[in-house]
């Protein structure tokens, strides 16, 4: 019974671990499929492989599933029997329970190249440490003597370079073709200073390992694809530069988003997705049903298999939630009815339009952040939007360094500069009147002319921010009612609403914000204006029949951010899988 | 033009903003509706209050509109001009802008409820100082010539106890019956000493404003109300006890996930939502479409307003992807693309089962977290899944005392206790076949008997985790192949897969991951078993044919997590929404 039980300690493939396991070599192994156990399993590394004694001739698929079981397989055994000896009993549970339940192992944080090439010296410090690195073949470089491959493990955009020679143990893949661009490999060595002059430090490789091969007809070779092009491949470019990036860069803007949020007593809310209140209002919406087949029936579904009324209506009854449902818009309204609970909330969660907008600025599917701050009014919002938009800003100009300068060489020249100037300097707000005569007065010829009461259009946003100010984000503020949303707050002028809307030079608007109307009798009233039926909005009102205080909030587009910060052009490049009309693909 | 801009210093509601302007009044002001400017703005607070000289007397709704109208204009007003003489020029573009665009105002943190009971000498530290809050009555206690008002801001459990007494400004508002249950308060006061033995401190009211009445139909009065009904006033339950602690221990939990994974070098991807790919098979869909008319205009939909192809099958062409497109029910696949480019990556986002199970375990829309590691096995997995658990469940505990003590109380005894135990006892581990044989052993009786093959029921998973191991949690791994999915790792005996799920008390079935088979040939022999289509999965078989590494993930229904963290029976009341069959309201 205890042999079944395998011990949970990282195994394998952990640079650490596979140190450890590696002192079970002294001498060659007289087991090539089974790894010998040493009572002092943890004495000094030595630099034999964890998985192999001798080096296994790679050839062939059938060989490589073969190999590849090995990989684990044989280093779990090993570890089995190694630990065999050590098994201690779990100390909780004082019931019975014989020989059965092991623990389980520690759970470690790998050793990545971002740990080496990250540190304040390049990784200089680890000169004459034998490492273990994991990642993905990016290059190949094949000299008479020696080949240079580099080694990507997205833990960010540094390869490591690992030099390789003859005397080096599996130098037979390299011979054999098999270390390719794409495949990944496991790699020993030891850590040098580099000749190079784009690294600080190589890895001498010792020991090389294909762990998985690259197909030749990997679609992501040296030679520069197109965005275009990666697009139908979503599924493989991560593993490009840019996409590496954009990706690192995301996920530091969204933990950035966490971070000021809640440092400054914010509550997550999560607001929900699918919803059959009919009160949104803005935008298309995606139906979301059970009444045709599900998945795999779908396509060949006969129309007459929905159920139907006797007037040969939809029967609604029959769906999942017994009437029509759609996937949300916004979180605005449900996020008002928390923030009027918690004080401070912000949502961060997916949103939908059913637009057939196929340009390069909207998706079907994107993510929202949407806070929302009780006993607050559009001043405080504005100081929100902007507080956050420059905390998120210098947090991945600190945090994100290679990234950007990556971004900042290939992508949008002079981007670190126009980020750190909206992380360092003021805002401008100024009322839409205001703007609406800058731009009357501007010398600039538009296509769309402006007159009070108008939309700002996409030229004049980005004449504002761009030329008049100088590439400094705007806030305008106080819009026409009539061209904003039923419920913002009016304002004393009778004419305007407390609305602003953040400008960003290249992106436009980023952020849409406004003091919600807080006034009962006003809303209503703002209601029957836009025909919109109070009673669906019951709970909505509720919020201002019991309780109800000035709040403010606004909405940020996710992507949009992310195209800001990283300055790519097409908002589909920004989200790792974009749904747009016609295309929902893996 | 100048006198239209309003700068954007955060304005009134702000205690220490609201302080600010207190110092504008050193007598009485001859002009109610227009503060007045001091140019030594700055100068020590005063007691008297932001928006109101004069108490004015409160009654009736038209009065109220009027009332909280004057609350931000007229302050906002004071602010213009008072700000107007310290106008600065912002100093970054040097293209010229005239007299337009103002400077944003500094965002601050506000001070919170939490802010003062939240210090470690629960508020003792700020005895003497003048302190504004502001937030919703949560009871009131009238006694012969003073008045408790209990007042609730959410970013606590606990109230601020307000004394009143006659001497206070605006006290005629208590008197009026206006200072309600579900009221929404702005107090001004002295912070002293308490008397009482629930609290340190408590505030001694110089001036009170009722910002939002309550209506006398506010239905979450003292008496205790059910769960069942709170679940028909979403909107306004987490105005209460439990669902406020709910709230805040749910953000706090989700921020500690991402603390967790991004502490580790994981990376954050989002997952899509809609997905076109008809490769999920786990699970009933939603599908996702334009082709019923969306919104207001749904009910009442004929059924032939929806296009169909001449053999009377729906149009999917003419659909908004251009196929049939669902809901996901897991972002696992998409995970496994950017692990295997990331080497770490998580996710975090709604997942949607359309099955009719209307059980207080189940929501049709939840949230996930799934990480997916590369270069791992089945162990590393579990070694994360634990140190993941461990993470968050001390996190809660360090970081939401007060909540926790909430629950353990009045919602599960025991249950910090319990946690505890999660968070710092070793988990146990055994294998699907050991787990049979205790089974087998076990004296208890169980209503569906037990053999090698069978998934295991609620009732034996409860049993292995609350009987066999005392209340520890535990992990069960190498499950037979046929019970699990098509991507989990086979093991070597050919009879198992490398899966594991980890059972916790009360909640059962927690965390389910597995290893994913990384080798091609054998991957595609599954698809094959399961009858599913290799073309559909073509992009998920690339990630084997392109350096292919073994790699394992786990995924955790997030509101299990919630029940468990905080002892909620039912899944309902674990997220703000819940969306179930038959309802989406809200």
């Amino acid at each position: 019974m205890a042999a079944a039980m395998a011990p949970a300690t990282p195994l394998c493939l952990k640079p650490y671990a596979a140190l450890r396991y590696l002192s079970l070599y002294t001498k060659p192994n007289p087991y090539p499929n089974l790894l010998r156990y040493s009572p002092k399993g943890l004495a000094k590394p030595l630099i034999f492989p964890p998985f192999f004694h001798r080096p296994v001739p790679f050839s062939g698929s059938a060989l490589a599933v073969n190999r590849r079981r090995l990989f684990c397989t044989i280093v779990a055994g090993a570890l089995q029997s190694g630990e065999a000896a050590e098994k201690t009993k779990p100390e909780f549970a004082n019931k019975p329970r014989g020989e059965m339940g092991e623990k389980i192992g520690e759970f470690r944080k790998k050793l990545k190249i971002a740990d080496i090439k990250g540190e304040p010296d390049e990784g200089l410090g680890r000169v004459g440490q034998t490492l273990v690195v994991m990642g993905w073949v990016r290059t190949l470089r094949v000299q008479s003597s020696i080949t240079f491959i580099e080694v990507n493990d997205g833990s960010c955009l540094s390869n490591m370079q690992c030099v390789v020679d003859s005397d080096a143990e599996g130098y037979d893949q390299v011979e054999a073709g098999s270390v390719a661009t794409g495949a990944s490999i496991w790699v020993q060595g030891i850590v040098v200073a580099s000749q190079g002059s784009k690294q600080k430090v190589e890895l001498k490789v010792k020991k090389i390992v294909v762990v998985g091969k690259s197909d030749p007809s990997y679609p992501i070779q040296k030679k520069r694809v197109s965005r275009e092009f990666l697009r139908t491949k979503a599924h493989l470019r991560p593993r490009t530069n840019t996409f590496g990036a954009v990706a690192r860069v995301r996920n530091a803007l969204a933990f950035a988003t966490h971070k000021f949020f809640q440092e400054h007593g914010f509550v997550w809310v999560s607001s929900p997705i699918v919803t059959a209140s009919d009160c949104e209002g803005a935008g298309e919406q995606f139906c979301v049903t059970t009444l045709i087949p599900s998945s795999g029936e779908a396509v060949g579904s006969p129309l007459d298999a929905i159920p139907k009324t006797k007037d040969g209506l939809i029967d609604w009854s029959q769906d999942f939630f017994g009437k029509p449902a759609f996937l949300t818009v916004s979180g605005q309204l449900n996020a008002e009815t928390y923030a009027t609970a918690l004080s401070d909330v912000y949502t961060f969660g997916p949103t939908f339009r059913a637009e057939n907008s196929n340009t390069s600025r909207h998706l079907a599917e994107f993510w929202m952040i949407e806070p929302e701050l009780a006993f607050a009014d559009l001043n405080d919002d504005m100081a929100c939007a902007t507080a956050y938009l420059q905390y998120v800003v210098r947090y991945i100009l600190e945090n994100c360094k290679e990234d950007m300068d990556f971004f900042n060489t290939w992508i949008e020249k002079g981007i670190i500069d126009r980020l750190s100037d909206v992380a360092e300097k003021d805002f401008v707000q100024m009322t839409y009147t205001d703007a609406v005569e800058l731009l009357l007065r501007a010398k600039k010829k538009f296509e769309f002319p402006v007159k009070w009461g108008c939309d700002l259009q996409s030229e004049h946003e980005r004449y504002i921010t761009e030329e008049a100010f100088g590439g400094c984000p705007v806030i305008i503020r106080d819009y026409p009612k009539e061209i904003k949303a039923f419920y913002m707050r009016q304002n004393d002028d009778g004419r305007t609403v407390a609305a602003m809307d953040m400008l960003v030079p290249r992106v436009g608007e980023l952020i849409g914000g406004s003091q919600r109307e807080e006034r009962l009798e006003i809303l209503e009233a703002r209601l029957d204006d836009f025909e919109l039926n109070k009673d669906s909005y019951w709970w909505y009102l509720d919020l201002r029949r019991y309780g109800s205080v000035p709040h403010a909030g606004f909405g940020l587009g996710f992507e949009r951010l992310v195209q800001f910060a990283t300055g790519m052009d097409n908002i589909r490049d920004a989200i790792p899988f974009p749904r747009t009309p016609g295309s929902a693909e893996f």
